[in-house]
């Protein structure tokens, strides 16, 4: 354990406001849900070409649709879910196949599935009518290992540009071949940034955590520094530990290409604004955020093991989901107790303690991305 | 199949604000419900004289009493809904009888049923009070062919006026004489305008109402052009169907005053801003609209047979019903995904197609009324 | 039975915006819930040293902790309800008792019963911290007879001071002495003031209570003139009738310390903001008032008797409970409808008679501490 650089004096939290204000929660989504490249799921959701997927992006309605066979590279498009015509949904399922095209129910204007309209009845009676003019609004999509992206505001920011060095760092754990196989999804009546503030922090984990603190001992840790677009560390397994699970051990083999030391540890990186990566030696952890409100998430936690193991008759995730459960479920009851602490109008900031400087970096970047 | 005339290239959808913004929709709240005479039931809902059925309309809780006794002209009167002493509410019941007078539940003021105050209890030490000062708050209330309508804020439009030459268009069914036979309300996820808006348009219905269009050929309707205060038009019947029920049969006679021609038709009537009629052979169908806020309607339909096929003991609205609800269940389904779509940040106006030109001229009237 | 002074002919209701305006509200929170001395509860909820109860006062989230032992005199501190390092709420429970200290779940912050900061890990590389800059934040608490009260704003008006002569007045009945023996929770849908206003006048009681008027008339009540802090009044007891209950008789002792006139008559006394008792010849009613929204309050009803008859064998409160839930209903009900109709856009304010003076004069005070 290495003592931490001191931090200055005036290192203390954020106002309420960050965390309740309605006003401050639009400009967030503004610009780190829409304008960022935001993590919607994994590509394996999508078995075919045609297959969709439903998300819900910062108040937008988003269908993302896979255009490529299989064998063929990931490909996808996503498009806003409206028909160019009178405005109708053109989709209400959280997931599906487009048979080749898509249909509204309403009055039947058709579009291919990279969003040209291919249909539209009844206006040949209307001379200065193009078909060109009417394509399915479309949003940035795209794949990195496995992991599907939207942008729904262009930037002229691309995936890769906002992903930094991550795709060299995450390269041992080939996280593109990995295959889901399990899932929970919480609601956590919490700010995003809460979530994420303790995602970044393991101060609390000897308090909080005692069964998480056996298995990786909470001063371990050692953080990068923050990085634009994301930020993160690593904490060392304990001697005798293999995995993260409920009894330390690990009945998978571990994941091919992880060198010695990178199976020792487990690697926390929170990648603004929505993806939360926890890489174990044997599966990667991943939580997408999605806010609903100020004080209110959506979690979507999964599990993503080789494929390898998941077709082992005798696969299970129970020791793996048994011991994230628990302690994600403790991490939301402190994050909905912090969310409802800062919503008080007693609150006033409180000091940060050197052990937490990456909190009081996320806080600066927060502040000066809105411009504040 | 006459072609309609061509709209001009600007013939687009409203803006969303139209059908989402709480302040757009409050204006029309006071513009169509509260300055316009509104259905609020039929005058068969009220048996005998004190009779009552109570509504809220545009946000006013109303109830509407029946003056008459039977025999008599069918009369009524319109009150708010509160006691002039201290503002309590009179009634909670949505229909009653009132036993010749109306009395707060609280300090026992006391009305009769034209709304003047009769009692007053501990008020005779007060020397400057005077009782006929403390009517009832009255609204305009006034019955046409069985329609109770109401008018919260008096214009000086009669209801006579309001409704032009309808009178004399419907004269032949002698909707006065008819009695509800069934009835069904729906909560619909939809602004109002969107209703009325699906009501008045037949594309939708080869690709929506598959067994509708076996019945009435989505084609064969003829628009009169919009009125100030209404807009509508017929649809024939298919050749072999005699009225709109599951299988086109009828097994009630024709309403007694139909000319040959009348018999061969359905006649959509929207009169604004919130009763839609849909006169068959054989009986009426009447939509009632109810606004609940921007996005939300609740919406009563009625069917209404001539009495004297009412009191036969094989009587059924059984085919009649199911045919409808099946195909209302279709209508608020894309009313719903089109109020989903127009809310997206995303949307933005698409083109009418020729054969919509009453959904646009209504555009126009909605936009012009508010002065926008 | 005197006949009461005339009120001027502007006597009459207050404007709706005092019922339903959110920012009226507010300011009615900020200027009497938060900055005079509300009722939280009873000193006998606390048994020991360490035991807490969490309130909500005006959105604040407050615990109120006992700090004397058993045998000592009542002392209490009241402090808001999170910790002065990230703001996390140290409590959900509604009671409960802390073992000596209160320690935060998140990073073990851990605060002595005066909310002294005793303990802040990992805080102690950061020089310029010292932990007697980051106390509990606390709140005013006093106890007046068994009756614990807070301020959430200090003025430096002591709870002594806005109580004036009420202690001398309720000093017959020793409050103190007394214990709850029952207890019963409403949620009405009317705004605090309906239900202070409902409480200070009888009028209603022959036609809304007729089991009521039966035990006391309602004619024989005699009002005090409204004091800056309070308002109440005494309703004297029909011939025959020991207590209010369901059919008047008392199977309990007197309360040992009131005279042949105190016990002839119950005294019922509104203390501003949220304090309303009942003194009965033995037993007092308190209910306590916590407003959720302009139309809507939480209503705390709980009687309490004295010590000894509690202990008796077979003692009940079932008798006052039945009577006074029965009663109490009626009122709420009531008061939910003048709620309903004051919240009517055609709603208008109503003439006052002479015998509700007291709440003309409610409304003065409420009007000119506003400072409307």
């Amino acid at each position: 354990m290495k003592p931490r650089a001191a931090l200055p004096p005036t290192a203390f939290t954020l106002p309420s406001k960050y965390y309740t204000d309605p006003a401050v929660h639009e400009r967030e989504l503004e610009l780190f849900f829409r304008r960022m490249w935001v993590c919607v799921g994994r590509f394996d959701e999508l078995p075919d070409r045609g297959s969709f997927i439903m998300r819900h992006v910062a108040g937008d309605s988003l269908f993302i649709v896979r255009t490529s066979a299989p064998g063929e590279p990931a490909a996808v498009n996503a498009f806003h879910n409206l028909c160019r015509h009178r405005g109708t949904q053109l989709c209400r399922d959280e997931r599906g196949r487009f048979q080749g095209s898509i249909q509204c129910e309403y009055h039947a204007w058709t579009y291919d599935l990279n969003g040209t309209l291919i249909g539209a009845p009844h206006m040949e009676g209307s001379a200065h009518f193009r078909k060109e003019d009417f394509p399915l609004l479309r949003a940035g999509a795209s794949v990195w290992d496995g992991f599907i992206h939207v942008c729904v505001t262009d930037t002229g920011t691309t995936l890769e540009q906002q992903l930094a060095d991550l795709p060299r760092k995450f390269g041992p754990w080939q996280m593109g071949e990995l295959r889901r196989g399990d899932g929970i999804t919480y609601d956590i009546a919490a700010n995003w940034k809460l979530i994420i503030q303790n995602f970044s922090e393991c101060l609390h984990c000897p308090n909080l955590h005692p069964a998480l603190n056996k298995l990786s001992h909470y001063l371990s840790g050692e953080n990068e520094p923050l990085h634009p677009t994301y930020m993160g560390g690593r904490m060392d397994l304990n001697e005798g530990v293999e995995t993260m699970s409920m009894d330390g051990s690990c009945p998978r083999s571990f994941l091919p290409g992880l060198s010695a030391v990178e199976r020792r540890g487990v690697y926390y990186y929170a990648l603004f604004p929505n993806l939360l990566i926890s890489a174990h030696p044997d599966y990667v952890m991943a939580h997408t955020l999605w806010p609903l409100g100020p004080g209110r998430t959506r979690l979507v936690c999964e599990w993503h093991f080789h494929p390898d193991e998941l077709a082992r008759p005798d696969f299970t995730a129970n020791a793996v989901r048994e011991f994230w459960d628990m302690t994600n479920r403790q991490d939301w009851h402190v994050c909905e107790l912090a969310q409802a602490g800062i919503s008080s109008r007693a609150y006033r900031p409180g000091p940060y303690s050197n052990r937490e400087d990456l909190l009081y970096a996320f806080d600066r970047f927060i502040v000066e991305t809105l411009g504040d």
